[in-house]
């Protein structure tokens, strides 16, 4: 039993856990789940670790901890074409922690399973000791043989992005130096996976990923696994309002939108005949889209233009998750 | 990038674990992976997540983290009567990470990767900042329909237990005390899932799981499960010669063996016709077992009777994760 504050493992699932499994879950009362799929479904899988003090702060609040734990998955998924249907949760405590803690935690997992026609299936609790870590795996569905891959970018394609871009990496730049405007510090704890558009990347894509390293990083993983090269355009680079702000006053700060991830929004490389039609199929589902830039021939990491037709460099070209640092 | 030592996140990848990589993977280039299953395929999924300091010692050998971390997973599928084809990794390296321990850690999971036939289809690899975690997910295959619960005891049962019970327990016990006989430190570092009995589990048993939070605790959980009893005798329940020769000296540590968890064994609950039936097919598969209670109408935890013939009690019924200390 854990000591006050920390109920045992089996009490802490009972309360806060079982209350979101789903079908397969067996109310978490066994040793596995059992995955639910039709005969012709592909089920695709994926799993992201989150440690506190690397890619979250121990301080934000847990429902956006869960929010964030469970959504990266997601927009992994959405990035394929993939539908979300279910997850496992690895949960271990870090030292300090209270049931409130996880009353909250659980809080923002059961808000999202709403949001996204997902349950929990299965998990493992434990204490952790040191700092609190958090992987979920999870599952999408989609017809057998149709998931879209990093790698059928071809040369003249299209490069859609979903959403703004830079905004969560504008939020702790912005922290660095004071106040964060409330919509970065939203869209930094809160990304949005673009769900509601997997049918369309399906439908369309010839390619496609969701920007967590960085657009340029992500972007020259197309290109890797494609064997291409691709030029984008910074000012055609759609950035929220409040960005824009910053990157008008900060001379750092464009660098920082296209190369410090955490976005969560879709880069799709589409066939130039789709274009119209994914854009479309995009906007009836809510999600705004904008065209900035090309799959080309050759190799080498993109090139991104700056206003004055030249190419732009930075420091880095992403987030690397071996740079542990509070920030993230 | 990470600094001296310290390789940045795709280098890692691209050296140690890009080999490991089966069917549906993608060379662990793509952003998620595929599960391979036919049409009648069950899939069964389970996740565990290990934590330096607690589930296993920060300087045990590399090659026997990556094993415990991997078969911990591939018992629980055995457990159900599933067979595992695949896995995906989550690992976190803490502080003072180098990479000879990465290319150990990928060392010991190429060579279970042989032994239990599943490969590596997709993961996450970070910096964790403090201790190492490592969180696997396990994939299984059964015929649909065939999945082996916790809650299928019946009165009449009788309960089947693989191997030799209490040595992983043991071994910490002994090192607490002084030395480690070599046998019980081998059934520590590295447990041996069951993954050879699994059909004749979903053929045989009425309800099964794999014992890592002690005999006497999951035989509980069985119970609970399935609304019975349980009765085993302490005098039946398998032990090795070196935790024999514990048992014999020590008057605590038969209790240690009974409750101390981390066994990895599976118990089982066989209708008496199927007993000869099971027993044989395990030792057909090489896996030694022994017949040590039943289950019995009625409800509350599982009575143990001692050589006297009267029940038995434990300071503790089976191992809490979330009591943190340096020997798990």
């Amino acid at each position: 039993m854990g000591a006050g504050d920390q109920p045992g493992e089996f009490a802490l699932i009972a309360r806060h856990f079982k209350p979101l499994a789903g079908e397969g879950a067996f109310d978490l009362a066994d040793d596995a789940a059992l995955l639910h799929a039709g005969p012709d479904d592909g089920i695709v899988v994926t799993t992201d670790m989150l440690v506190a003090g690397v890619h979250f702060r121990a301080g934000d609040p847990p429902e956006a901890i869960a929010a964030k734990a469970l959504r990266v998955n997601l927009s992994d998924l959405a990035g394929k074409g993939a539908e979300p249907f279910a997850y496992l949760l690895a949960l271990g405590l870090g030292d300090g922690w209270t049931e409130d803690w996880v009353a909250r935690f659980a809080a923002g997992l059961a808000a999202d399973q709403g949001r996204y026609g997902v349950s929990l299936i299965g998990g493992d609790t434990s204490g952790a000791g040191g700092r609190t870590v958090i992987a979920i795996t999870a599952f999408g569905r989609l017809p057998a043989g149709s998931m879209v891959h990093r790698s059928g970018a071809r040369p003249g394609d299209v490069l859609v992005v979903t959403g703004t871009i830079g905004d969560a990496a504008l939020a702790l730049r912005a922290e660095a130096a004071g106040t964060v405007p409330e919509h970065l510090r939203r869209r930094y704890l809160y990304p949005e996976p673009r769900v509601a558009i997997a049918t369309a990347i399906r439908a369309h894509a010839h390619a496609a990923l969701d920007v967590s390293d960085g657009l340029v990083a992500d972007l020259g993983h197309i290109c890797d696994a494609s064997g291409v090269g691709a030029e984008i355009e910074a000012a055609l680079v759609p950035l929220s309002v409040a960005a824009r702000r910053l990157v008008d006053t900060d001379p750092e700060a464009l660098g920082t939108a296209l190369t410090g991830g955490d976005d969560y929004e879709v880069l799709a490389a589409v066939p130039p005949p789709a274009v119209d039609r994914y854009r479309a199929d995009c906007a009836a589902a809510g999600v705004e889209t904008t065209t900035v830039g090309r799959i080309i021939a050759g190799e080498g990491p993109p090139v991104v233009l700056g206003r004055n037709g030249r190419p732009m460099s930075f420091p880095r070209g992403g987030w690397d998750h071996f740079a542990v640092g509070a920030g993230r």
